[in-house]
């Protein structure tokens, strides 16, 4: 399994009326945390779609624990719990607040699309072999 | 059940690099769709947090079918499936593009939570009386 | 001068926690109340784009008279004031209440660009034809 | 005069169909990097309305000069121009790429009103008190 944790501080554009992060932000949280657990990897997210691969997302689950409120900074903590072998690909949330509540978890799927035809693919074998080392006992 | 629609017309702001409406906007569209869904039974959502009652979001699952684009109207269809008897209420959504295709379709799950104590609660008497007409199999 | 009306309703997403329309969100009204102008003239700013010339803005000025709210209908007042005639463009907005109270109001300077080679370009032709009927004393 | 920098890495999220980061996001943008200016004078906002005080925003100008794009890091520097004598206060922007090419400079100026009554106020002594290190030259 392949964890990364990544760091966000709420702003005044995050919140509702009701004093809590407003729900909707939490797939963009999301999306910050993947793009950081990717670098992480070795490679960019940017450098991917350059490579000629796209990720479009094709799932998200969200549940919600607690409230996040203004000016708090979250923990995202990220989850890869296998290579994937196919055209898709899911990373896992956890959201703690600085108490170390969970506030929120989730899960996104996305799929690996080629830039030049929008046409479905495999994992490219260069994201693969960046994940390999983290998965020693996972047969290829 | 009860089966609503409204139209929303993608604009800039909502479309990403890839020229995909931004997966993260769509909760937002669903927001927009179920606070016209309770309008349309007779009471606005504003209504009801001025009468006393919340409903914070607890889950929410989507799956993407098809890109959206930018300056495209989607319809969004909104089903509320049985008359809550708990604290919690969900509704279903589909989004459909101009041609019909399915672009987009989840839900949302809400919990009642009393504005006062910010305590869990049942659903309001008063927005059951007004799902009762469209659910006339369903015991009370 | 060319006036056009647009309407909006505030949703939650929109509201800050001093239950406030935050003011962030202004930039995007204007967005959509000017692509609905330019609709209303003839061409959708969509059209345009597909014709080879994208319109990036390059300034923008807005002054906040009074909060709007939750749930709220907005009227936003587009003006254009003068057919342009070199390489930028300005759009006037104020936005109204339901009660008529002037909340907002500023502008939007946009450039003309070629998707091309991204290079300035003078107004399109087309567009000004578009405008010249509402302007019968500008001379050409 | 007070100068401050703050960074922020441009996400997915951020931009639109022409590669550019959307124009409608600076002011969230200008939003952080103003919370951290507060911030590392010695108080947070958050602290500033728990005591009372609140700052809505009463004008904004921006002006773009270049794109931003995906993934990149922006440095917003902030400046305080003057500690302010009345009932607003106005933050000066300017947004750099990792080149160090100017993409965006704007101000945003924000009133000081009472939590209690939403009525208009000075410019809190504790804020003043905070300000006045930086600006030796500046009577009082």
């Amino acid at each position: 399994m392949y964890h990364f944790v990544t760091s966000i501080r709420t702003c005044y554009a995050d919140v509702d009326q009701m004093g809590f992060v407003y729900y909707g932000n939490y797939p963009k949280f999301y999306e910050i945390a993947r793009t950081e657990t990717i670098r992480s990897l070795g490679i960019s997210y940017k450098e991917m779609e350059e490579k000629g691969v796209m990720m479009p997302v094709v799932e998200i689950n969200l549940r919600y624990k607690r409230p996040a409120h203004y000016d708090e900074i979250l923990s995202i903590h990220t989850f890869v719990k296998e290579i994937p072998q196919g055209p898709k690909m899911t990373f896992f949330h956890e959201v703690y607040n600085e108490n170390g509540d969970l506030l929120n978890e989730g899960s996104v799927t996305l799929a690996f699309m080629r830039s030049s035809d929008h046409k479905p693919c495999r994992i490219p074998e260069f994201l693969k072999e960046l994940l390999r080392p983290h998965f020693p006992f996972q047969a290829k």
